[in-house]
């Protein structure tokens, strides 16, 4: 176990607590949306890894972390993941921590690789990401191996519990045997276990938990399951969840929660209330201070600016 | 729709006819356990896709596919990712169908992008492969993506049912509800569902499910709940499944399923039984075959060779 300072739940919390806000930006580049001068590159790799390092130099003095979704580099194949590293490195670099938003599963020695794979902070780690998104299903000797190499790492994991979309509802709220609890509630319950692993000085473990800001009465429940997991919320913008939709995810002092924005900040040119806005960077950086500003108002997350 | 030669369901069971087997090799390249003679050319990115190259070679004119395991190549970051693009390539090129063994899951444009990178078998399609494991954990419009680009593709997907691991009791055995019915018996009337949505003449939909060979009693059970969806049998050899164990995944004529053996193949020069074979070709050789006539021998598999 890793010190204090090593530790992901405490990381988080600081770079929070830094920035005064729990925004974090997803990166999830999709070509038809991006801006003329970045589509003339012509090359889509090299698009993608220009256009988010852009993203990233606008908001690294205004948010904790971003999330980089994998799946929009995957489908451009391994030119794609080539300009993943490269966006992730670049993250690191500018002083944000990096939520690699991957959705990985497996079991065994499979499930170590891909552990290693993005959360080996050494060195000798391809990617040195600090956490990364986890699906649940395959059940708890799946999640062991992620948990050992984020200890050893100082990294984390955020695991899949209620996810965002309507569809969460065909088997994450089935009802559990006899005493009515739901699948997603007996996941909640298996994290706030493995987090208490290793609580940090701040209070939250390494282990964290999806929860879709679509869900605010369930927020608000899971906040008391899970007292010592810190949430990672989509949702929040395109989505549909409201800044008061999230409040529930974070305790009294604003922590515990990083809220998640993509497509309503890095193609925030695109929005009608934005075009007058000739650069399209100075509308991603007004989107960015708009979703704290209304963040900070309607949820505990003002009390991180006092 | 594809016409019937291009299903997803169809193609699969014509191979599995053609090499008159339903085994097929999972490329798991570890580092650890490559022959002296790979591990010379000292680039582990490079070794593992001359290993695996090399695997196909010998197995090519025996079974029906391959299943590369993503994770594998992902630890190794960028450059792992391009040696599994040249090695799925390869596959296709010696005529082997693909199982892209990636375990993806999210919702919406994000779930189009994993299987269109995956799943797109024109000539724009940076993977080609024919068909990806995925994890039905996020719902019903989480698995809607993969099953339209698969359906405008030929292509297939596993999604994971009853996976092979002791953990697999952690939430897929759960009951749901008052009825009785088990979690991934709630998965597999769902796959059921999709699958019967485009069945090929083979009887067989382009929607398959992943049951794990160390479940007999359940794969029988699901073999008779999931009459149109074909079966990725993991966990046979290495993981403690046997030809008997499998027997129930497969109908009276061994059709309906697939059954991989990773390690126990491509690392059979490894096995103490083999320690005499000073090419770690021939071992390998030596294991398929072996595989492939204890599967015919103790399940309806036999029938594909009359």
């Amino acid at each position: 176990m890793k010190n204090s300072p090593e530790h992901f739940g405490d990381r988080l919390t600081a770079a929070i607590k830094n920035k005064k806000t729990p925004l974090v930006v997803g990166l999830d580049p999709r070509w038809d949306n991006l801006p003329d001068d970045i589509k003339s590159i012509g090359n889509q790799a090299e698009a993608f890894e220009v256009f988010c390092k852009a993203i990233i130099d606008v908001v690294a003095d205004k948010v904790p972390a971003v999330k980089p979704q994998s799946a929009f580099f995957e489908q451009l194949g391994p030119a794609g993941v080539v300009a993943l590293g490269r966006v992730t490195e670049y993250a690191r670099e500018k002083g944000l921590l990096t939520i690699m938003d991957a959705k990985r599963g497996d079991i065994g020695s499979t499930a170590t690789a891909y552990a290693k794979a993005y959360l080996d902070r050494s060195e000798n780690g391809p990617w040195q990401c600090d956490s990364l998104t986890v699906n649940p299903y395959l059940g708890d000797d799946s999640l062991t191996p992620f948990c050992d190499v984020a200890m050893e790492n100082g990294a984390g994991i955020f695991v899949l519990a209620k996810t965002s979309n309507p569809g969460s509802k065909t088997f994450q709220e089935k009802t559990i045997g006899a005493d009515g609890g739901k699948l997603f509630e007996l996941v909640a319950d298996h994290l706030q276990m493995l987090a208490a692993r290793n609580i940090g000085d701040s209070g939250f473990g390494f282990v964290g938990a999806v929860v879709g800001a679509t869900w605010p009465e369930e927020l608000v429940a899971l906040r008391k399951r899970m007292p010592n997991v810190i949430f990672l919320i989509p949702g929040f913008g395109a989505q549909g969840g409201s800044a008061a939709d999230i409040a529930g995810g974070l305790n009294e002092h604003g922590l515990g929660g990083v809220i998640n924005s993509s497509r309503g900040i890095i193609f925030a040119y695109e929005r009608p209330e934005f075009e007058a806005i000739v650069n399209w960077q100075d509308a991603v950086s007004l989107a960015a201070d708009m979703a704290i500003g209304q963040i900070a108002a309607d949820s505990n997350a003002g009390k991180l600016r006092l």
